[in-house]
């Protein structure tokens, strides 16, 4: 399976100097790292190597023209020690989605698949096995070729490391609805995992965590009025008991997680509204007491209950329900991927 | 002055294997760059130190988060040696405000001139003093921090690097007028020099340049109506003997050639009009026959004359004139920057 895949092992772990029951998120580094370079118009032999700095050029064009992607995905352990994966193909897919719109050569799903199980079998010892950690996975691919000239690069790093994560938030969030900056362009980038879009937000995002919001809710960048996404998650809007969700296009990141969680939902007798949702809607239900949840979904977060949203100087609050729907989906999928359920999808992979 | 600029000398030059008298755009570089660390939440001292290779973690927020900024400068010899920039601290701001909403900590405007000057005093002999030729200068700013959480760095270099190097187009060009998709949001990062805007556009100029163009004229994003800018230059639009250019807004770059040409422009007498001037406008006064010209202004290319464009399956050529308003503007700007005219605005600084 792996037989082109070099592995060059490193000389000495680092892995006692890690405290598996306080980990944080996506800042610990494994032993190793996956490296695959695009060069002379091709993709060379990818190989596994000691996690170590990366020496580039100055004029490298990463470092000027943002011509870099990537991907987040988790392993998991399950109780007999199993090594699972969700859904990674999408993963890999969707990377390539980005890369042909980043004008990035598209890495070979056989390089992707088997570098990564490569890598996740010599850090094996790395996967978290404790409630609620994981091993974040980072896919990334950048420019590596160089020139001062805006134009795609003649060289290309496709990589893969990975960090054993615990939470990415802590409890419930606030959001700000953002009626003034955007993430997004019709026509642009935003259905792509461009590193671009995410620079973009620090700012807004900032301004937002200025006033006491722990994210921003994207609209779209015409006239505001439409719910798109948040920075690293997809959103959910629960109204009665009617659980609606924006339709993805050009501007907005097609979630493994949502779409996931709109099968799930949709076969726990949940009603799912995949359609445009407004502000003003969003704000009514609010008024009237019809807006029962609403919850961010990414593979960092999982699900990420929303606690209120600020609009326009007005602050809402969400209801505490005794039966969330965000809990019950964000156990359904959990177990899922756990393998502490049934996976009637076949979205769990076992290495 | 270079009071605390720690220069460190390369051992031995490569300024003999270069041929300046074939010089590329952008892809021969200089024996130095300049270096300046952001960490410990203050810049680190600047120093002038040999052209080589940096080295980051993988998890440096450069490769995930596209959180780079940069900017396009030249230098030129007159005919006594003497260096010359134009408008520089105009680049230093623009840098600057690119910076602020990129969330990177601004340089102070002292440590990118000294550390400009300094560096160009030891690389003096790389400044080309061919005609049509200057030594392209490259600052530039990126999250070196590291970390796979979508957030501003806690680390950042500031870097200067040059190349000598020719003209930016040969003769020239033609565009398209794009309808489908767009370089920036109402309310993003248009109007900073961010490293995505770049990548964002090559997939579209590559669709273009695969029907026969060179280079996207951008339109706003939501009606494709109006006039925006070029990939790497900013657009004006002769029609008669009116000269048109947008106003520069959110999802502009306020390029120094454009603002600088929009002066030269009125102090020939030509009539001048900043305003939104849409395709269809255009196209008329092709049809007519009132169409005279069009160019785009930046740096690199300094004045870029356009042969004709198309829009929507059809293409519309420019007249050949005899004395283009484009030749006068190129020649008038070139002539203050290079000190073969007097420079009544202030703009040329001698080093
Ligand atoms: C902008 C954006 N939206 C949504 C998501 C959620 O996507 P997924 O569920 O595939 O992780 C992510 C994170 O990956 C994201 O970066
Ligand atoms: C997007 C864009 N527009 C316009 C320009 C022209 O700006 P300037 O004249 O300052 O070089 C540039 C290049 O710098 C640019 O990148």
């Amino acid at each position: 399976m792996n037989s082109n895949i070099e592995i060059k092992h490193i000389e000495k772990s680092k892995i006692d100097t890690v405290d598996f029951n306080n980990l944080p998120f996506g800042s610990v580094y494994s032993d190793h790292m996956l490296t695959c370079t695009f060069k002379d118009g091709k993709w060379q032999d990818a190989v596994v190597e000691p996690f170590a700095p990366i020496s580039l050029d100055p004029s490298a064009k990463i470092f000027h023209y943002g011509q870099s992607i990537f991907e987040g995905m988790k392993a998991y352990k399950d109780a007999d020690g199993n090594t699972l994966l969700f859904r990674p193909l999408d993963n890999c897919k969707r990377l390539n989605k980005s890369a042909e719109r980043l004008v990035i050569p598209q890495i070979p799903e056989e390089t992707f698949m088997n570098g990564l199980k490569a890598l996740l079998k010599v850090d094996d010892a790395w996967i978290p096995t404790k409630e609620g950690s994981s091993l974040y996975i980072r896919p990334f691919m950048f420019a590596s070729g160089n020139g001062f000239h805006a134009s795609p690069a003649d060289e290309y790093k496709f990589m893969i490391c990975t960090a054993p994560s615990g939470a990415y938030f802590a409890g419930k969030v606030k959001v700000l609805i953002e009626e003034k900056y955007a993430r997004a362009a019709n026509g642009g980038v935003g259905f792509a995992k461009a590193g671009g879009n995410y620079a973009a937000q620090f700012y807004p995002t900032q301004l937002a965590i200025e006033k006491g919001y722990n994210q921003v809710i994207w609209t779209d960048d015409n006239t505001h009025e439409y719910i798109e996404e948040a920075g690293a998650m997809n959103i959910f809007i629960r109204i009665n008991d009617t659980l609606i969700t924006s339709p993805t296009n050009d501007r907005i990141l097609d979630g493994i997680t949502r779409k996931s969680i709109i099968q799930i939902a949709k076969d726990l007798g949940i009603n799912v509204e995949v359609r445009k949702i407004s502000v003003t809607e969003v704000i009514a239900a609010a008024k009237s007491g019809e807006l029962k949840e609403m919850f961010g979904a990414g593979t960092a977060a999982v699900i990420s209950p929303i606690a209120g949203f600020g609009f326009q100087e007005n602050d809402y609050d969400l209801p505490e329900l005794e039966k969330p729907y965000a809990a019950l989906l964000k156990k359904t999928i959990t177990d899922i991927q756990t393998n502490k359920a049934e996976d009637p999808y076949g979205w769990r992979v076992q290495l």
